[in-house]
């Protein structure tokens, strides 16, 4: 097993070489990212056609997944799965490679895959990717990756790792950035599904979606400050505290929210779960609480 | 029935009187906030007792409803619900006022209160509260008030109508500032299902509901740029426009997120209504797309 120290003296910051494999949209943009900002690149795709863009902006096309692992120790990973990764990297030398998985995973996968990678020989660091291909390697274009495993490895590629997007580092556990990613990805589905009721609502009236716009987002972005009152009363573990309009007075509310959509026309299947589990919670005696109780509720008693 | 003209010249902006219809929570807010501005308030609640602390400020209490609304042109009322405003008002003498009601409603109902106002010779105008009680009133808080409804009315009064929230005049169509209201309501309810459903993803984990906070918060704000995505389609009609991530890809991905409930012991009943919606428009077809089609699918074709 080589040397896990990095930073040789040939090694100078930003010019330090790695290795893709993967050239999905998502690979593709990344590759280009390190490529512009001039570091050497080889990388390696199942379908060879996908690396041509990349082979004239100056990358190395291996031509096995294994000869493009051994071209250098850091090994930045973007497939389809968690399974293709398994099968590109079968019987692949790992020893001494800092293998960066920016597959999509999920935190148990990701879990899984550190070991593997441990029982190789090689430090492992998982990557959850929060932008869309077009977002990387822009600046400004608030595109970031969140890490979770080994510490080392990230700190030894810090500046490699920073050319494509903004880095956050969110602990030891593997499982973290992908479980970040994920629980950010839901949150956001959930405010798309409010914000499909929304337009659903004014869908047949003479308001211009685009005067209603702006509304609507700034007051989404207002109440994002919730965000901050339910992890203070998570903390605190009292959920009473600081309430400014209670479960009681919420779900009497409801009934003017549903009698709109129906009125409106609109299918209210998106909103019917949250203000079931509202109920639920107040039936079970919370009336006092906002909403941060319907919390524990999602949550099976017998976890893990 | 009176002279609609308003701003006699006995009257000085800011402190033309004005009554107040219902002392509730908000009631109240509303009723301490114009009299801190100095303007001149008859009061009247059903229990007679929530009107002690705004008579001490300086409010006249008026012994009924009647007597309340014949005090003043300017009437404002804020009470339980639309039938409990009926009832309050039934056969009081409404000619020559200008009435605002801030009564919870939906859209139907303001309509229809509107006509009922019209008939008994009063000029009307609803307004829906974007705000808690503890924001009025509170300059800064970001409170406001959507009206509809006569336009003239809401011109005729608009510094008394701005001391306690700011205010939006979203159109001639009573019904319009409850269904602003309430759609805005709605997608907060979504975004919160999707905050519930982040932090029961990290609710066993070792990550600090505070640290999350933060980035939970910084996404959802960023994300809200896909409301003007979504109405820039809506308008267009083009919903392949722009897109950035299409549904056959986000289809794909809801694979992770329902795994990762699943691993993280989290019911995934906030999220699966949305990710069923994006199934169905793909499967009809339109994998092309991001998900403004999904609006299209919650509105019932035989509208009204």
């Amino acid at each position: 097993m080589t040397d896990n120290k990095v930073g040789s003296s040939h090694d100078t910051a930003g010019t330090r070489p790695l290795t893709l494999l993967g050239l999905g949209a998502m690979g593709a943009a990344l590759g280009h990212a390190w490529l512009a900002a001039g570091y050497p690149l080889t990388v390696w795709n199942r379908t060879p056609g996908r690396a041509e863009p990349l082979a004239a902006q100056g990358a190395q096309v291996a031509g096995t997944a294994a000869e493009a692992v051994a071209a250098n120790r850091l090994v930045v990973v973007c497939l389809l799965n968690d399974d293709t990764l398994g099968e590109t990297l079968d019987g692949v030398d790992l020893a001494g490679k800092d293998l960066v998985n920016l597959t999509t995973s999920t935190p148990g996968q990701a879990r899984v895959r550190a070991e593997w990678a441990r029982e190789r020989g090689a430090r492992f660091l998982d990557g959850g990717i929060m932008a869309v291909p077009p977002m990387i390697g822009a600046p400004g274009s608030g595109a970031s990756v969140f890490y979770s495993g080994s510490r080392a490895l990230f700190d030894a590629h810090a500046e490699a790792l920073a050319v494509p997007a903004g880095t956050a580092y969110v602990g030891e556990d593997p499982g973290f950035a992908a479980l970040h990613d994920v629980a950010l990805l839901s949150a956001m589905y959930g405010m798309f599904a409010g914000v499909a009721h929304a337009f659903a609502l004014i869908r047949k009236e003479e308001i211009p979606p685009k005067d209603f716009a702006p509304l609507l987002s700034g007051w989404l972005t207002a109440m994002t400050s919730s965000v901050h009152q339910a992890a203070a009363q998570l903390e605190s573990g009292d959920y009473t505290k600081n309430v400014v309009s209670n479960l009681a007075m919420q779900v009497a509310g409801s009934e003017t929210l549903l009698g709109t959509a129906e009125e409106q026309g609109v299918s209210a299947e998106l909103l019917t779960p949250y203000l079931a589990l509202m109920e639920r919670r107040l039936a079970e005696g919370h009336g006092d609480e906002d909403t941060t109780g319907l919390i524990d509720l999602l949550v099976r008693r017998t976890g893990r």
